[in-house]
């Protein structure tokens, strides 16, 4: 089984979620909804969501309880990353923000503001208290690990615990939540929740190690950005801390910073790829997904446990 | 009974407090904990806990559970401020801004997330389901105000309807939040907690028209800021509104713009207090008051009572 058969075998969930999405965000306020839908049209994995029904159909599955999970799970998500293009909007517009250049930054700071309140309005449908609890001690993890991301940037002497710390943080715990919400949202029985929590952050660390080696590996088009961006701007990826510890390789990555043409950029990142700091991240990857894969096998035999192992697969496998 | 009264009354607990909500921000990361900590460190009334506090003598009141709704309360403020200074700090810089600045800013964003994300959590100590529903729709109606007031600003034609509104989800549905969540946390009556909502939502509207008028009778060092500062960035409020209805005067206001030197704008904030938008907006404060008090007259008599009483005579009073 592939990914794309688990896209077909849960697209009519999918469609009903991503419709639910977009009737959420339709605020009263019609900038609101402009900013917000401008977000949700880009599209993504929808991968949380994913993880979601995954993990419930392992309980009670019921499509109307999950997929307030699910559509919460996912708005977190995009807060996340609204917050985050608040900054990068404003440095790319650096020294000579326009009115309305920061009249955006401004709209896009309360519009994850509002994505973030109506994500955990959704929540309490849930009617569980634990549930909420597990949200917001995400939330606070998740804010740590963005402000340690800023603190860590071009930090060429931080360790692979900053690393692993930090993507647990900003990923894999949200992935984590992700699988025990579903699995709360479905009565699934508490020791399987706990395995399903387990799992899916073993399968966050492996998803955003492999998000980080194909800011290397992939093409610019795939990417929908330049190659070795995450590199350029600061972050301190596993397959920039493996090459670091190569001396030659080392002494170009130091000389990176925000201001270095793409075509210099280009030559650091072919020395990085010419080093087995890729091959190395990739076995890191491995070791994440086996992981998450020998969890499996304590789960039930049902579909959505094989359904589970080709997401996992397809998190080694993809570039894109 | 004054204000002072009731600060010395609840002293001991809002020592606590004060103490609670350093520890709660006293996260392992120094960097995060220096900048949540400067807005602590800033002071500030601490209204919120202080209608939390009254709220819950109505019912079973033990510090520590509703201490826990206090500090919530006043964390939501808190991030809520961060947030606003964030895009206030990219102002200040305009047009040449320093990486330090910008890097404040960054952490100023993700630092207003964490403090958001603690106060969740701390709610999630009530084990009950229908105070997040209350937080987190508070929340949504408070960064729509947000938005509004930024859609808002420098419109001259808005409507007091507007402005109300506007007022509502910024400040009154977050006092009004403040009385009904220290009445839960107490197991107050739930018909006294409906009325301790209303009580807080006239509260709430009244502290911050009288907020709006503050900013043109006040003095720049009682302010810790420029009067009419409010106007200068474009928030149309009550006084304005009022005052926009005398055609000379209106000449004058449509005229202000951010980069009005402070000489012109203390011409029109003279213009201003020359017609009867003060007295005016006093009196609509006023009304928001009575309704406050009146509904008082349906709460069990407590100390508490008279305690609220003064808070609401302190809010028409106030200079600062």
């Amino acid at each position: 089984m592939n990914f794309k058969t688990v896209y077909s075998l849960l697209s009519n969930d999918l469609k009903k979620i991503e419709k639910e999405l977009e009737q959420v965000l339709d605020a009263n306020s019609p900038l609101l909804k402009k900013s917000s839908l401008h977000y949700l049209q880009a599209g993504g994995k929808r991968i949380r969501p994913i993880f979601v029904l995954l993990s419930a159909k392992f309980g009670k599955y019921n499509l109307d309880k999950v997929k307030n999970v699910a559509v919460s799970l996912e708005l977190i998500h995009m807060a996340s990353l609204i917050h985050d293009d608040v900054i990068d909007d404003a440095e790319t517009r650096r020294g000579r923000p326009t009115v309305k250049a920061k009249w955006d930054n401004r709209i896009a700071m309360y519009t994850g503001d509002y994505v973030l309140a109506r994500s955990l309005e959704l929540i309490t449908s849930l009617k569980n208290v634990h549930a909420h609890q597990i949200l917001s001690e995400t939330m606070v993890e998740l804010s740590i690990g963005e402000i340690e991301q800023i603190r860590d940037k071009y930090d060429f002497n931080q360790t692979l615990t900053n690393y692993f710390r930090r993507i647990k943080r900003k990923t894999a715990l949200l992935i984590a939540a992700s699988c025990q919400l579903g699995a709360i949202a479905a009565e699934v029985e508490p020791i399987h929740q706990e395995i399903l929590y387990k799992f899916g952050y073993y399968a966050g660390m492996a998803f955003q190690i492999t998000d980080d080696i194909l800011d290397f590996t992939s093409t610019d088009e795939k990417l929908g950005k330049p190659a070795g961006s995450d590199l350029l701007q600061g972050n301190i990826t596993l397959p920039v801390l493996f090459a670091l510890k190569d001396e030659s390789v080392r002494s170009e990555i130091i000389k990176v910073n925000e201001y270095m043409d793409l075509e210099e950029l280009k030559q650091v990142i072919a020395s990085i790829k010419n080093t087995d700091a890729i091959d190395k991240s990739v076995a890191v990857s491995d070791w994440y997904l086996n992981k998450a894969m020998n969890l499996l096998k304590e789960l039930p035999d049902k579909e959505s446990k094989s359904l589970l192992n080709a997401v996992v697969l397809f998190i080694g496998r993809r570039n894109f």
